[in-house]
């Protein structure tokens, strides 16, 4: 009768004591408190809520329900970072060995595509043999090593969370603050950081579209790490267009591949260096945030991140030639230019609409069982503001048939509006998170829009 | 995703369309909505309520997932009783036998005992070879033949509604009123009624024990009955202490045929003949509850009320020599009474406490799967309002043995409480709903205490 007492006192809106999130915890991996109950339970607790102190006992809980990865041997600082997700955000690809190249251990978990949003692992298994499921002790073998691992949640991490965040996803209560907080910080915790980076990302395609909503995920992460003796530091960044140029897995990491060797778009790179530089702060490898910027250039113009990603490849099983020779990934059989069908300017690029539109190629997935085909996707060159020409290239598809190449011209035809006038987007990043609150963020653009290289076509 | 998107819309306080209810009803049948879906749209739907429409659209799905008992052929009216449920309610008991013996059809269906409550299909089969199951067929045939059928839920009649309580059983939602509705409503119209009386329980021992709340459930059904053709009387009475002295299966069906041979409690006797009017207007049998009720009287001082009862027993496999001679019912092997601790008045006798005394006993379920031992129970002569002398005898305990005993004298200390003074109780009878509204109820005693036979000891 335990499952239901706690049920009905959540549905009231009651708390439950630590020790009864414990014993939830316990009664469910025992199969004393069945699916059905937790999945009732889970929609008390998304409509009423949870105080404070109950989403630190279910995060303990979940964190208490698998392994930990023990790197206290290792003397460096070893720092995540977290997106909230969206299309065409590849950071991480960039990110993880571009901050381990600076002596920082980046044990990075990443999850799959999901809905209209990708997945760093779907990304990774794109390159012909990446294997994205270690064992802890492969892990953490590898961290010891190279200093970066790019892997998935294991079974022996949290699998509490795992469990739950399945029947989440088929319950509707994915959404709820107070249980995507636990979730992520139960596994990030396990995985034994020192410091955590978070990219809350707003706005239409973002996960969580509303800056109130954003900030409220970050503080209480930010509370949840603080408590347990790891520093989280969050960053709020623009999710109401696609990150970069490259929507699609192969095509990401290719667009991931340039920005290593520095032929990155300004945006991705703006982000890629923002996030990156708090992760070398933390990580105790540079004083401030501006020094950590530079070091991340020197690492790029030197050829010493995308060496890194290299053997980070070659280490997890994947063809490391591709960071040489990009055009090793999947490639798309039909391709196609998506041109501006009247003048005016480029006031959208929706996010939710271009990541349906890869699902609806088969590079992204509705359930969690759905294949996906690595190969297909778009580039994105129209950002909003462009003054664009009639019959101008805004696009690229890439697609498996010419079926594919409709459902792209569709989805794309819905996804850019171009209009008379266009209201400017949000600011790329626009703030920053930390124990001290929220303050706007001042760091400059890593480098000017006109000093970039300009737009390079894949392929 | 019709599941998610219907979780998720009735998650933030949306409603479904008819046509939806009937999708989700049919996704759910098919397998294609799991439980542990079912259980997350249970609760969102609990804590934000349906309205009137969806209501009856998902009494509609529930109702139509199974067959109907078509008595359609036969010209006499077919009335059911419906009660929410307490402790010592044996009326159906009395009321199905007395009102057939008038020419109403009674196909009476009924639930087992859960909780602190009691269940007639328990109490019935506490008689040797009472079979409670019977198919639609049969049942059909035994209404043709004996205008009365004592029958549980068949797997035929509303599966949808069996699969959906036993989950809101098992996730804490079964008291949200709208759920209550629809699901009585959708197996009491499947029964092919022409009217339904309702008896709503109110006070401490009942399962909605708020008046307000009690009476929300009242005008729900009587709504959902005059949609579909069937009238629906409701009358409130009191669960503030046990209805009538027996509390327990056999001692409960012995209290019974004590009343069909004129020898029940007055309190009992009140509330049966206040039901039984109503059933026998409805039915159309007597133009007025004062008619109604004097022919009752004459039914039962004629023996023709226990004539009926004792055909039903035969017809559903049960031994009818109990009518005459109900020591012939299962006996508990120990007896001992209970006397009050002090003198004082009887304040409370409490519901609850005494229907978790039977089940301690062995006498009643936690769980649907639990076995019951039919001998055991309470009588309880104590009442509130009663002036008690130490070491006054105010109840009998019946138990399979010593530790049985020691449980029930404990349950007993709990359960009736001896002050110095005492607030009077519930009215026993206390108001009347109908399509027109609420009216307090007017109907006289059926019998005043005093000229009633003085309390008899059963065995």
């Amino acid at each position: 009768m335990l499952a239901q007492r706690l049920i009905e006192r959540k549905r009231d809106g009651g708390r439950l004591s630590a020790a009864e999130w414990v014993a939830l915890s316990r009664a469910y991996a025992a199969g004393e408190m069945t699916d059905y109950q937790m999945a009732a339970f889970l929609m008390a607790a998304f409509i009423r809520g949870l105080d404070r102190g109950e989403v630190g006992a279910l995060m303990q809980a979940m964190r208490a329900s698998g392994d930990s990865l023990d790197l206290s041997h290792l003397t460096a600082g070893r720092i995540d970072k977290h997106s909230t997700g969206g299309v065409g955000d590849k950071v991480s690809l960039i990110l993880a060995p571009l901050v381990a190249s600076q002596g920082v251990i980046v044990p990075m978990m990443s999850g799959r595509a999901l809905g209209h949003t990708g997945g760093t692992l779907d990304k990774l298994e794109s390159i012909a043999g990446f294997r994205t499921r270690l064992t802890l002790q492969e892990t953490r073998r590898q961290l010891e090593e190279l200093g970066c691992a790019l892997i998935g949640q294991s079974d022996e991490i949290a699998p509490m969370d795992r469990r739950l965040y399945a029947l989440r996803d088929a319950t509707s209560t994915v959404e709820g603050i107070p249980l995507i907080a636990a979730s992520i910080m139960s596994k990030k915790l396990a995985e034994g950081l020192t410091g955590l980076v978070l990219d809350i990302k707003r706005g239409s395609g973002a996960f969580i579209p509303e800056l109130d909503r954003g900030l409220e995920l970050a503080r209480l992460m930010i509370d949840l790490g603080r408590e347990h003796g790891c520093p989280v530091v969050a960053l709020v960044t623009a999710m109401d267009r696609p990150l970069g140029r490259a929507c699609g897995n192969a095509l990401e990491v290719e667009e991931a591949i340039h920005a290593l060797h520095g032929d990155g778009p300004p945006d991705l790179m703006q982000v890629t260096y923002a996030l990156g530089a708090e992760m070398l702060v933390l990580g105790g490898v540079a004083p401030n945030t501006d020094v950590a910027r530079r070091r991340m250039e020197v690492a790029i113009s030197g050829g010493h991140a995308a060496e890194a990603f290299q053997r980070i490849i070659a280490a997890q099983g994947g063809d490391p030639r591709v960071v040489d020779d990009p055009s090793r990934l999947p490639q798309a059989r039909e391709v196609e230019i998506f041109s501006a069908p009247h003048a005016g300017v480029v006031s959208r690029v929706e996010p939710r609409a271009v990541g349906r539109g890869i699902a609806a190629l088969g590079g992204g997935r509705t359930r969690m069982d759905d294949a996906i085909d690595p190969s297909v996707g778009f580039v994105i060159r129209a950002r909003p503001g462009d003054v664009v020409r009639v019959g101008e290239p805004l696009a690229t598809i890439f697609a498996r048939d010419e079926a594919g190449i409709a459902a792209g011209m569709a989805s794309l035809a819905e996804a850019i509006l171009i209009t008379d006038e266009a209201e400017p987007p949000l600011p790329l990043v626009s703030h920053r998170v930390t124990m001290g609150g929220v303050e706007p963020y001042d760091g400059e653009p890593w480098v000017r829009t006109a000093e970039f290289p300009v737009f390079v076509e894949p392929r």
